[in-house]
């Protein structure tokens, strides 16, 4: 097992990753400081894995919630079923949430642990590649509004994150190559060692190799934490994070949310960022060539849907607004490896990127 | 005017004290970093102040949000009114909130700030004496939920608040009398001398004499900045600030929230603590009658309901269950301007007190 420590001062915590860790009891016990815990999961996870988190937490005083599965019940709504069986169990303020999910869970999960009684403790299980490498690192939680993605939440850090890698043997094919999107991504925007790395073992990680699993999930997650301890509040560096999810909201949202998995868009996403990023002269045909092979290879889309045209883009990214008065602001590469946030965006050459990419 | 400084290092802020405030454009302007804000009210509120407020922000992109007044709407689903027009009005993570009105307002005001975009800021202008000196220190935000007041929130520190003591004229005596128990209460737990000057000086605070009500505020405020700075998130020393809630807790349960006021219950509740104090050997006989009697002149309830018994008060307050274990904490006087919290209680001399009160 290795452990990777996100450094936010008195919010500072443990990350574990490592494999058979949901049936390690002393992996959770040094971080539920009360005798009350609540284990918020979802009806797709729970037949798979509660018994065996229950198993670990025998001694403690345990409730369970299991809430409807997938983004659409990411809301307010579901949120207080979490309170009302929180309430109803009569746990107090020394109780601990137990995220044991993907980002859905963990989302909701945390951001109910920031605002019962006004803030617990909570600990994160994710349970896929995604959430393992994304949301575990850097407390963002939150609900969705009917007019807004993750409009509603807070900042808030857990007391740990137990990353078993084990747990992504039950995960289907797509999703596992929907997270390793977001793993190319870190090797893009900040560590071109680790994106050489990704060229040589794609294969084992698509294959579930728990070792280069481990070790893939590790590196994402110190690139993550690298980014966030410089802007835990995402004032600015933070941004870099978002490569490729600009464009990506635009496919999400024209394809329909669920159509496509947020990784595929994100992956179809990069390649238009790098596309962009060539036709400014700042990376080569060749770095793009490399990054679209490794896409494919972790069987990802690397062009937007057929059914988008440019204006589709124009129109959902606010191009004619934003470009105009500077607030279309993107990510780009410098070269393989390296990300900027820059709002200095020049429309014809994004122009050509919404048609070469489709 | 004066001005309070709330030191919680970089969440701290200013508290400004004084008349005629909600006119001055100048007060507001530092405080709002945007140019977007958006006014939270209530339909009391509104067609007093709203116009008033929105004139010293002519300049800003303002939006406003018109709540039904009361703590029955004090509610996810209210709360979640407020996000919608913020989306509506395409408010982003520049916004201000600004909550005009009495604590129900300022609590969802601040947790609709804290939650919104994950955290935008807040400016509270509390409207009624109560939340004047109470909930406009301390960051304590939240909205109740079914099964229980205030359980889910967040502590979320304003910008500044905003104590406009001209707004005072318009609050009827009775809710005038119901904020003055919670001052009281300031001069019981840690300030003698200000206990001193309330004697002398409660029938001209009746009154509405703006320069006496101005450093009552301030006093008050210093009062709870000085325990809040101690224990900002209510782990020890700041549960003092519930003299008397315990007791008043269950006088406003008995009888149906909203039919007794809060500071009226806390009032009642306070001379039960004191009562306890004295039995207990910590305050004299003529401590106690100094405190009934300012009560009393301050036109509150200085006794439970008639028509609550002994038994009442001991099932709400859980005594039978909570004294044995050690879970019954109350906070009790050592001497007049001196609060403990403690949870060795003699039950039979609780007994006293429920009989002595009624």
């Amino acid at each position: 097992m290795k452990t990777l420590s996100v450094a936010l001062g008195d919010r500072s915590y443990p990350i574990f990753i490592g494999t058979n860790l949901l049936s390690s009891p002393h992996i959770f016990s040094p971080h539920i400081h009360g005798q009350q815990a609540c284990i918020v999961t979802n009806e797709t996870i729970a037949p798979i894995y509660l018994e065996q988190l229950k198993n670990s937490l025998a001694g403690f005083n345990i409730a369970t919630v299991i809430l409807p599965d997938g983004e659409a019940h990411k809301n307010l709504t579901t949120l207080n079923e979490i309170f009302t069986a929180l309430l109803t169990e009569r746990h107090n303020r020394t109780t601990t949430l137990i995220a044991l999910g993907g980002g859905v869970v963990g989302d909701m999960t945390g951001f109910a642990a920031a605002s019962y009684q006004r803030g617990v403790n909570f600990i994160q299980i994710p349970t896929t590649l995604l959430s393992m490498v994304d949301s575990s690192v850097g407390g963002k939680t939150g609900v969705n509004h009917a007019m807004g993605k993750n409009m509603i939440g807070a900042f808030y850090q857990p007391q740990a994150v137990v990353a078993d890698i084990s747990l992504l043997k039950s995960l289907p094919a797509r999703e596992v190559s929907a997270g390793l999107a977001e793993v190319i991504k870190y090797g893009l925007i900040s560590d071109y060692d680790f994106f050489v790395w990704l060229e040589k073992n794609i294969e084992l990680l698509m294959q579930g190799d728990e070792e280069v699993l481990s070790y893939a999930v590790l590196r994402s997650c110190e690139n993550k934490a690298e980014v966030v301890v410089q802007d835990e509040h995402e004032g600015g560096i933070r941004a870099i994070l978002n490569l490729g999810h600009t464009f990506g909201h635009a496919i999400e949202t024209a394809q329909g949310y669920g159509n496509w998995l947020h990784g595929e868009a994100v992956a179809a996403g990069m390649v238009m960022a790098a596309d962009l990023s060539m036709r400014r002269g700042d990376i080569s045909e060749s770095d793009l060539r490399r990054i679209i092979e490794l896409l494919q290879r972790a069987n990802l889309p690397t062009k937007a849907p057929e059914n988008m045209t440019a204006e589709n883009f124009i129109e959902l990214m606010g191009v004619d607004k934003k470009v105009l008065d500077g607030r279309l602001r993107l990510v780009l590469l410098t070269s393989l490896g390296c990300a900027v946030v820059t709002s200095e965006i020049d429309k014809s050459l994004l122009l050509q990127t919404f048609s070469a990419c489709r």
